[in-house]
């Protein structure tokens, strides 16, 4: 092995600088092997000039920094590309000029850091071309399976934890409900973490549709024991019961942006069933930027030389993980088969519930 | 002098613990003066039962804390109670009420800690009913006359200016424009500060009107030189030339909140003037919430001190505030008659400009 | 089970409040049992009139502080009491006291919140006198056996990463050698974790004595290379090959510090060698105040929570830990007969070697 | 004006790099002048190939980054050359060389950044050599004239204070008196600041020589009312009545380094005369380093336009400095001819004193 590539697809996550440093480092150090950083995702894959052997000089003071230094994208599939034929517009597939891409740039294998749509594309270029690859798993929400946690959650909790620290203050001063939108579309492991570390009365999640009246009635409850103030943790995924998410990913749309955000919808349906006064936040992208915690940075590092060892021995099609506190490693098919949910009936929500947090 | 009241009114701001147990301790210490705290604002004033002598256990621990332990309300006019007369509902004037309260409690003279609503209403009981009160200055906004800052401003800038720091790594690795909505119905010294701290590359504050072609161009500038991301800080009271204020109070509504928000409302201009992914992010709550920083723990402390010295000395219908490095004071009427904006052909507008930033 | 007792032994940890918190509400919610909680660890238990029913009034608020709100001790053997016996000093054991204590609160059980040693005395209680009591780890440096991890250690690291951080700055301004000397006695986990996370070039644990050449060499090979900077991270019981540690506790004595302290003699050692300037820092207290990370606010609270529900099924002499993702639990004798150590041999030590870090 | 120089001397302060970026911004923008960044303070002016012309490029990121990118060097006289002469070594003043630097690089002026000693030798090269200078203050302790304050002071408060809240917790728990050494050699403005803005009980500065009774008879009485902890913040430059000042500067030395350190010296005064258990930390070099604060980056922001623009009008042998809200300059000769004090009779300590603070 003497040149790999690497990339960052999807939303960025706090920790993905670590993994592109250790993978650098690991590969130079373990197998005198050199690292391609290739540019936005698979987009810098498929077009000319858009990747470069890092250097130290790149990767230096980058540990402590968010985002990624190597640009990615989020948008649809990489591999469809608008075409004129005959004077209609076509969608052509492009996936096979990734195997170009890989011959151009003389890759021996490939480094993929991203989430649930970025593995997918992965494994299909593993099936489908036989390109040797290696994957990362990235996601902010904690709802990837194949490892017990990736970097960006911890990070997200402190920030989130902090905004419930924040509101508390103001929520008692002024006697009222607080609630605050937290990311979670599909799995609610961020609302349910920082709720309970924050020290949130209500906590709604995807996994939990709930009940107006059960809700307002733990809110009142609270009132008249004397705490004249709550504070209210709400996925973007939520719903009521037999109702429809609402959300928008943060900032999908600038325009009509959360207008009928859960958050928003829920902060109503309290202040008129409770009439206690009531003031939403949406967290948004505060969440996914900015300086990675210290559990992230360990884990990114460990996650970057573990892809990088996982390459060397040939490993492809495989994803590392964190089981445990230990690094393994699975299949990416199995990784992305089934999605990772919080359990309504775990230990965790159990605790929760026993601290008197109502579920809606 | 042997027993002050001490209410706070308004929104609350970080720093408003450290003038109340600034106030206790001065009082007891100094003047062997008993404090009483006031709950709710001018309510626990008129209301009985609201008021209770502030011991050492009260105030232990408070000086990190954000919020206030004597609750606020920030509901208009406090004096204005509605009765049924005649089968009619009529709105009765109870400010004479304030006098009794008084009296019940004993009062030598009183505290009000607010903002311009609060003083306003606390001169006019100084002037209408010759109530012995001083003043101490409230405002997260900065927008106050008769001092120099507010303890507030500067935790808000912390948090204003992190945000920043967090947002501008998805900008760059996304390549996208974030905006941020700020605090600033009528003054942007928020957003100028945080923004130019947080190498925002525009800033639009209520006191400078801005052209959209403007703003977009200078967007659209940093692109072609290099820079495929901005950051934008918006005053929540900004508004275009020619245009009107959209803003609402950050939660002033539950259901329509932000709906028509100057942030949504620049980043869509932006996204379509540009054709550059943008993002918004309102801040709103987390402002004001939460611990002080060192400098409002500090100046909390001497407004506090300074507050009650003021009292013994017989300085009523006076306001402490900051001139430079000293504490000095002023009448409330002078404090109120004219609002603190930013001036846009002032020094620090300058340097801005000078740094490249636009102002739309 | 209607009534059991709570302490907090040995040093304290971020996240002992939150233990304190979830055993109150939990038992309430869950058993309507009551939780008294006693003062200064097992002096409170032999000692009249320190211990208190916990009411919801006591533990509000107290999640995101650090410390204990129940006090704790930790001066060697709690029930060795010094008397005169006929014109002798005498040492008398009194751990009889602590039966007399239990019948004296009317407890049916008891949770013992410690480390190493305050479980030593639990278990001790429990085989020789059948007392009912149910363990809860705690230590900071993360040496105890029986659990994954547990709270404390987290914030640890984000102090200490967030002083290599800081000193990284100065250090490369410059051009300096910065030693930082963390916690970790007998386990390196603190400055492994906190190393790696804050972007350290040489790693001194306990587990791994270093030789002052390899280290040095490692530093002037940086220079030579152009990093003439380095950041060195030295465990309080770290120690030269054949050479015996040095370290005094943080603060084990007031006069003669850490004089002798292994931070400075490497500090030292590294500036003869290298000649290049060198400064040193002794983290010290500041590991072990102030509030918890979210993280270990979700360790504890859940922590404080099985501890109850073990108690609830009377798993006596036994201990809740954290395997994997699940709170699971083991007999006390077992979490303290071996120790945990960092494998020098490790995925985690591989990890960092190939980032490039010496171990000296 | 087409190219003036710019250098950091002296300890590296957070906001350097705030100052850095600023003058090269505005000088660009504003006079289309470029800046040439010198390295390593007057080391780099004299030395041939240390300087280098700075592009955007350089300036890129780093206003939230401590120290200094330019490096900087704080060892006695740059001008003072070791040179063998006749088997004899001499020391040669090599002033005249910055001269020829000058020339060599083609400045039209020069920014010198830096503290007392560093602006001395600013003010010589001026007054000597007719050199065109203009300076920018640094001091974190606050210790200088001709400015209300400068960047870097309140970030080093952010530190300290922080620290205060972190050992206020341990310090409640065990029931023991902690002491925080801060910095403040002559100056005692970081302890007196955030000794009140941490709550601190007792509060050492030079300025204000210490009675050992008096300081352990206001812990005693604290532990005789229930406080049975106290927090104490001592002035490394701290001394007692008629006691000599026994500090060295943070890391002076490797070896002895805080050996006989005034706060080792101050817990050990305490712990014997009160019998209660006493800690102690030195905060050193942390409070030095790491991103600035958002007033140290707006404060950095303006010095560093301001200079800019003075350099522009030909105001040489001049500094910027704060005034209440405004920047001005005052000539660098009146600047460093009076240094600050904390004034003992001013309304700051009076302020602390009616808290009940001891100044010992």
């Amino acid at each position: 092995m003497r040149r790999i590539g690497i990339l960052t697809g999807g939303g960025d996550a706090p920790g993905l600088n670590a993994v592109i440093r250790a993978a650098v480092k690991t590969a130079y150090n373990e197998y005198r092997c050199e690292v391609v950083g290739i540019e936005d995702g698979y987009d810098g894959l498929i077009a000319d000039g858009r990747a470069r052997v890092l250097a130290q000089a790149d990767i230096r003071g980058i540990l402590p920094r968010g985002g990624t230094i190597l640009g990615t994208a989020n948008r649809g599939n990489p591999f469809a590309r608008k075409v004129i034929k005959d004077g209609q517009e076509v969608v052509e597939d492009v996936s096979h000029l990734v195997g170009e891409g890989f011959e151009r740039l003389g890759l021996d294998g490939l480094i993929v850091i991203g989430g649930d749509g970025t593995l997918r594309i992965a494994h299909e270029l593993f099936t489908r071309f036989k390109l040797p690859i290696v994957g990362v798993p990235k996601t902010i929400d904690n709802d990837l399976g194949g490892t017990d946690v990736t970097f960006g959650f911890d990070t997200a909790l402190h920030i989130a934890t902090e905004a419930f620290d924040r509101l508390h203050t103001t929520a008692e001063s002024h006697h009222r409900v607080m609630v605050l939108e937290l990311m979670g579309r599909d799995a609610g492991f961020i609302p349910l973490h920082a709720g309970v570390a924050g020290g949130a009365d209500v906590i709604l999640i995807p996994e939990m549709p709930f009940d107006i009246e059960v809700m307002c009635k733990a809110i009142k409850q609270r009132a008249a024991f004397g705490s004249k103030f709550s504070l209210v943790a709400v996925s973007e995924g939520a719903r009521a019961k037999g109702g429809e998410q609402v959300f928008s990913r943060p900032g999908d749309a600038v325009y009509v942006p959360r207008l009928g955000g859960i958050g928003y919808k829920v902060g109503a349906m309290i202040e008129k069933c409770t009439s206690i006064e009531t003031r939403v936040t949406v967290l948004g992208h505060l969440q996914r930027g900015g300086g990675p915690s210290p559990f992230d940075r360990w884990l990114g590092t460990r996650f970057g030389a573990g892809a990088v060892h996982l390459a060397a021995s040939g490993g492809w099609g495989r994803m590392v993980g964190l089981r445990g506190q230990r690094i393994e490693d699975v299949a990416i098919a199995d990784a992305i088969a089934v999605p990772k949910r919080v359990d309504p009936n775990g230990e965790p929500v159990r605790t929760a519930k026993g601290l008197g947090i109502s579920f809606g």
